[in-house]
């Protein structure tokens, strides 16, 4: 497949890519849907008359939506219609755009001149716990190595609710938080800002048309109802929640903020990529049961660039294809009791660490409790981020001459408010 | 205040009450904002050229809308006057609406011919755990009286983020769950219907327009965000929430569906019941410190109705005064780290639990964790719900001659799906 929009072999956006977006720019500030496209965004808003295959003619209208949620809603096999349609119109032998100047004018925008928004409104964010080695780092340090997994992990992908409010697009600065801490165990909690801050290494896939309450989606049906995946920083202030957790979960500790790239990659750009599921002992139950290969190999990486440096330093090299339990099994396991999906849900994967130290996912594993130093270069060391930190994550799977990136995932950490 | 309305001295909604809902009918589907008067519902889109005080006169398109948020968003003086101009227009002394009787037939509908709604697209739910006498029985239950409340417990309102897709308007039936559970601590899983459905009973508050992300509301402006009040129940799945909430929390035993009461009262409303808060020991940090009363004396009751019977048994008698951290504790507390508020999260009280035996706002406080049968009268008893079981909750505030009610909230156990 070659287009006539000329493509570096080193860009994350190929024609085989095609993830969509919400952008706008300066010329024209109303958030609209494109498809990265090598340097370039394709913008639907403008070409969305273009969508005449049978199931889209009649809703061209959910290309001139600011969020992709209703484009999410129609389901899996209009997502494959747009992908062709839009491929085609990427073709280097197809004539509608590549020989209509003015057109092209208006729908071809660069990247260097949009700015990223969300890519959908999220209706309920939802994060897994669904890394091995992450769950097991965690355990060892919190439990001890004889206790380090819980005695329900490898039998559900254990997961919990997040808070979408908080949730921001690539780019947005986060603010190191405020809030109550006991860093000694027999005395009383104090309050200041998080001294812990950390990011967590994830991804996250956004949901397609979903289910009505009560009525589970079967593993057999979930690929319908995962759309694509994005990166994501699940930013942590370790010392907040270790202090707050008991009984009920992380709350402030995680709602300060979580990033995620813009890029939303397509299911159908990403099968090429797609490995053996872990192998899993116990088998689970056989609602969580399935055969066919729904892991991914996706390298992944953090750099931190601190505030006083020009250079970002990568802290870990980890993969998407170190995760325990497949997205299926989180979709089918999430509906199980009857709880209902909405298009444009974010559901995470948790922290993916891998089995070697310099693949944890977080700044929590790789200082091992902050008991050693992770090297920035320039004699700069780190245990947990510093005010002025900015964290980029990224990503991207490669192989057979193709190349399917992410693009970024970024964030700089703002100093804590003073106290009132 | 007289209102031209009749208004029946026991009603839940005389002209002090005016709770803000939405309804539709059978003659006109669309989904529109209202308000509770006697057995009536004030039609707000009708009227809403009537809103004509400085602040609402460019901004009656509120009214027009199918939730509540945009109205929520306006804040806390818009709020005030929209209810001084339907006061004014209820009044006996005014006759706008009392001499037009084309309008008053447009305008008024009777409460039994609407089917109500969600009053807001609830953006992000919490659910809090604010309740001593919950927490402490809870605790002595599952860790012994010696541990029962967590060190956290009296420092910080502790809480967790829920699932917004699955809070459904009173009436809506819930199923019975399917899902896993380990019923002997030795023993491997199982796989099936819950056996430990529960209602909880608990309240929520909505909010106004919040906060952007990074910058917390301060205790002494939290009033300006809440908006007011509805009666919730919590269904609970008992036994997979115990299978699963370690470490990270509750998560499908609670998002199998949450119940809440269609008619928002509004703090205005609930003000002349503010009494003195708990005492608390130790004293919060100053954060969370505010001398106003801002606990309400609101009887609450549950109510359980068998399938195959025609009376509605109360289980329990609570009161919302019981509460340990107040609302505006709450809210404060939930973004002292930054996270933002939008119009229309919905937070709630966790169960509220009084000091009496007979106050206990769960079932598996009422049947001390099924080692109790609980009577419902012709010879039917209860430790947990059984398939066909309507659980009804209401509440309300009385005194100096004034009735202040929450209707109620309920909702009707279905069997649980065959498993495939």
């Amino acid at each position: 497949m070659k287009s006539f929009i000329e493509v570096s072999p080193d860009s994350d956006f190929p024609v085989q890519n095609l993830p969509y977006g919400v952008f706008s720019t300066c010329d024209n500030p109303s958030q609209r849907i494109g498809v990265a496209i090598g340097n370039l965004i394709l913008d639907l808003s403008v070409i969305s008359h273009l969508f005449n295959g049978p199931l889209l003619k009649s809703k061209q209208n959910v290309f001139k939506q600011s969020r992709l949620n209703d484009f999410l809603g129609l389901g899996f096999k209009v997502w494959h219609e747009a992908r062709s349609t839009i491929q085609n119109l990427l073709s280097a032998d197809t004539p509608t755009l590549r020989d209509d100047g003015e057109l092209r004018k208006r729908c071809f925008v660069p990247q260097s001149s949009a700015t990223m928004h969300l890519p959908v409104d999220i209706g309920d964010y939802t994060d897994f716990y669904s890394s091995l080695n992450h769950a097991t780092n965690v355990g060892i340090m919190f439990r001890g190595k004889d206790n380090a997994l819980m005695p329900n992990w490898k039998h559900i992908p254990v997961g919990y609710h997040g808070r979408a409010s908080s949730v921001v697009v690539s780019g947005t600065a986060i603010r190191r938080p405020n809030g109550q801490t006991r860093p000694k165990d027999d005395e009383p909690p104090v309050f200041g800002p998080c001294k812990l801050m950390d990011f967590e290494l994830e991804m996250a896939f956004l949901t397609g048309p979903g289910n009505e309450l009560g009525n589970p989606i079967p593993i057999s049906k979930a690929h319908e109802h995962i759309f694509g995946m994005v990166l994501m920083n699940d930013w942590s202030a370790r010392d907040i929640q270790k202090w707050e957790y008991v009984p009920l979960g992380p709350f402030l500790g995680k709602n300060l903020g979580t990033s995620i790239s813009p890029w939303v990659v397509t299911m159908e750009a990403l099968m090429p990529f797609a490995v053996d599921n872990y192998v899993q002992d116990p088998q689970p139950f056989p609602y969580l049961q399935h055969d066919d290969k729904y892991s991914f190999d996706i390298n992944l990486q953090v750099a931190i660039k601190p505030n006083d440096s020009s250079n970002a330093t990568v802290v870990c090299r980890s993969n998407f294809r170190h995760m325990y339990w497949t997205m299926k099994q989180q979709l089918a396991h999430h509906t199980i009791t009857g709880c209902n999906i909405r298009p444009g849900d974010l559901l995470a994967s948790g922290t993916i660490s891998g089995p070697k130290e310099d693949s944890y996912g977080s700044l929590l594993e790789l200082s091992w409790k902050g008991t050693k130093s992770v090297e920035l270069g320039d004699g700069k060391v780190r245990k947990f981020l510093q005010d002025g930190d900015e964290v980029i994550i990224s990503g991207f799977c490669q192989g057979n001459g193709l190349k399917i990136g992410f693009g970024s995932c970024s964030g700089k950490l703002l100093p804590a408010l003073p106290i009132a």
